[in-house]
């Protein structure tokens, strides 16, 4: 089957690799209907950290089952399954507190699994899914979905479970004054996300027109160009005078971070979902206002059901964050579009 | 008036001082019943920072109102009175968000009003307060309280509402698992704050025995006297093989944190009120485990009300934490037993 590799920084390749086997009695081998290329994929593929050898890249798709291990339940050969971005148990200790990225048994797409045994990337053909009946989640009625659905259903898998990550985390509710830092797929599910929990006023704090408009179309009530302390006093004019309730920090840079803690009122919460690099948490500076931080790798499993359900209804649509659709072959040419910000999201289709 | 000053590390006195008069419309003059020394005191006692000039010290007192400025409300003369230990006018943007640390007009006790005029510390005879109103708490019925009612309201100026303020920042609700770091009156105030917010196991992390029976006392479940690791460890061993839900942190060194950041589970948060003093918070490995923090300056008069109903309804009773009563005038006998840990907190009667 084909795959994609990450060989070195920029060097990004479609590669013929084994079609993956049900190789324990947990798993699952997926046949891929549609994956994408992440914000953090774009780390290592800038060389931050560079590969040390060829490594398997995706970790959000959605596929058919087509096989499954003896010992798998609650999917069968045929679902329509979304994949969350870990892989997990659904029995640990954590996973039955909904943290399933701490999962005691659970991984990552791309990297080994408990054997020692590669587990396939999203971005290919095929996925051999370990602890498949804790991970999956079938999406009801899936042979029958039209295809105008995938994209939202595909969002599912991280980018929109992510954003209500950092919703939650930042304490979010009716009523909130919210500012999102970051206009990437997880900054626009955070909006979409924000006003889904009843934010009042949503803040996107974008530079780029196309990504301001798709806020506003998320639900935004204001956009913000400034960046950093001139952000942070454009958004306390637009709340009269006082920092925002929630801010939702989506990239994972320092300067990110800093703009988040500018803006956040005292008293305020930070939920932040970049994968930190570089972030500092002041803590005196914390302590004398009362600000809260809360956040981290989102345990997207938790949440499928409940937006999956929204999704299915009609509420809820995140799959404008495609901008860019392409065939699985020019996997290379997404991950350009995206280091270069021609593209929000890439859709993959094999 | 007799006050308390520090002049230099180690060197506190009790001096003869102007007697304060109101000298704005909002303030108060209140003749303190009671006063106490606060583990924070301590620091610039031991000279973290030294005193650049001595400087009056003190900031949790109750006492009689017995004069008012013309436009103080909801306090009178003769009223019997809780003071948090900031004052705040009570109607600014974070008064009314129930942040009353972050006012907009407020202060602390022992610095300088607006006007640059001194504010007396709570360690003396006589405090002017100023915005009276929106400060103090008069206490119902309070002529008539029985004296052995005080140290339970002395403690709602400060440690009660703080160890409240860890509880809240750290999420404790019913049914959650809490591990106390810190066994001075804070840590031991939180410890009866988890109990009070339906905590169902709370482990009073302390080495000192009298300190772990007032733990015990004050609702604690179990008690841990290891520190660090070895700490976490066993608080782990004693929730069947996971860290805390929540971590209230009452110490606010580097250690106390490192120690509450090993305790607390993945998903879980520490709530922190110790003012920080080389505290670190490790972005990335907060994020890989998501856990949140927060905390910071209680604002115990948002707090006073509630805590003052369960106080006046017996439901409550933080009295105890007051191991040690002196005459104002040995005041310095009293930093001296804090100091060395003779004491858990003093308390003062002019």
């Amino acid at each position: 089957m084909r795959a994609t590799t990450l060989h070195a920084p920029f060097d990004v390749r479609l590669e013929q690799v084994p079609e993956p086997t049900v190789e324990g009695p947990g798993d699952a081998v997926v046949r891929v209907v549609a994956s994408c290329i992440c914000g953090s994929d774009l780390w290592p593929y800038r060389g931050d950290p560079a590969p040390q050898k060829p490594r398997r890249m995706g970790h959000e798709f959605l596929g058919v089952v087509e096989a499954t291990g003896d010992e798998v339940t609650g999917v069968r050969t045929g679902d329509l399954v979304i994949a969350p971005f870990l892989w997990s148990d659904g029995t640990c200790d954590y996973c039955v507190r909904d943290l399933q990225t701490s999962c005691r048994h659970g991984g990552g797409f791309g990297g080994t699994d408990e054997q020692g045994r590669l587990v396939d990337g999203g971005q290919g053909e095929y996925v051999r899914v370990p602890q498949a009946g804790g991970t999956l989640v079938p999406v009801p009625g899936g042979s029958e979905i039209d295809q105008s659905w995938i994209p939202a259903l595909l969002a599912l898998s991280d980018v929109m479970g992510t954003g209500h990550h950092a919703a939650l985390a930042a304490r979010v509710g009716p009523g909130s004054t919210v500012a999102v830092v970051g206009d990437g797929a997880v900054g626009l599910c955070a909006v979409l996300a924000a006003r889904r929990l009843g934010a009042e006023r949503v803040i996107a704090m974008s530079r780029h027109e196309s990504r301001q408009e798709l806020a506003v179309r998320f639900g935004a009530t204001d956009v913000v160009a400034e960046r950093g302390e001139a952000g942070a006093k454009a958004v306390s004019e637009l709340l009269g005078g006082i920092g925002a309730d929630s801010v939702l920090e989506c990239v994972g840079t320092k300067a990110s971070m800093e703009q988040a803690l500018e803006t956040v009122r005292d008293g305020g919460a930070v939920g932040y979902v970049g994968v930190p690099h570089g972030v500092e948490f002041p803590a005196r500076r914390l302590f004398s206002r009362n600000v809260a931080v809360g956040g981290g790798v989102a345990p997207a499993r938790a949440y499928l059901p409940e937006l999956l359900d929204d999704v299915l209804a009609g509420r809820l649509d995140p799959g404008p964050v495609f901008d860019v659709e392409l065939p699985l072959d020019e996997v290379a040419e997404g991950y350009r579009a995206m280091h270069e910000r021609r593209a929000v999201k890439v859709l993959l289709r094999p």
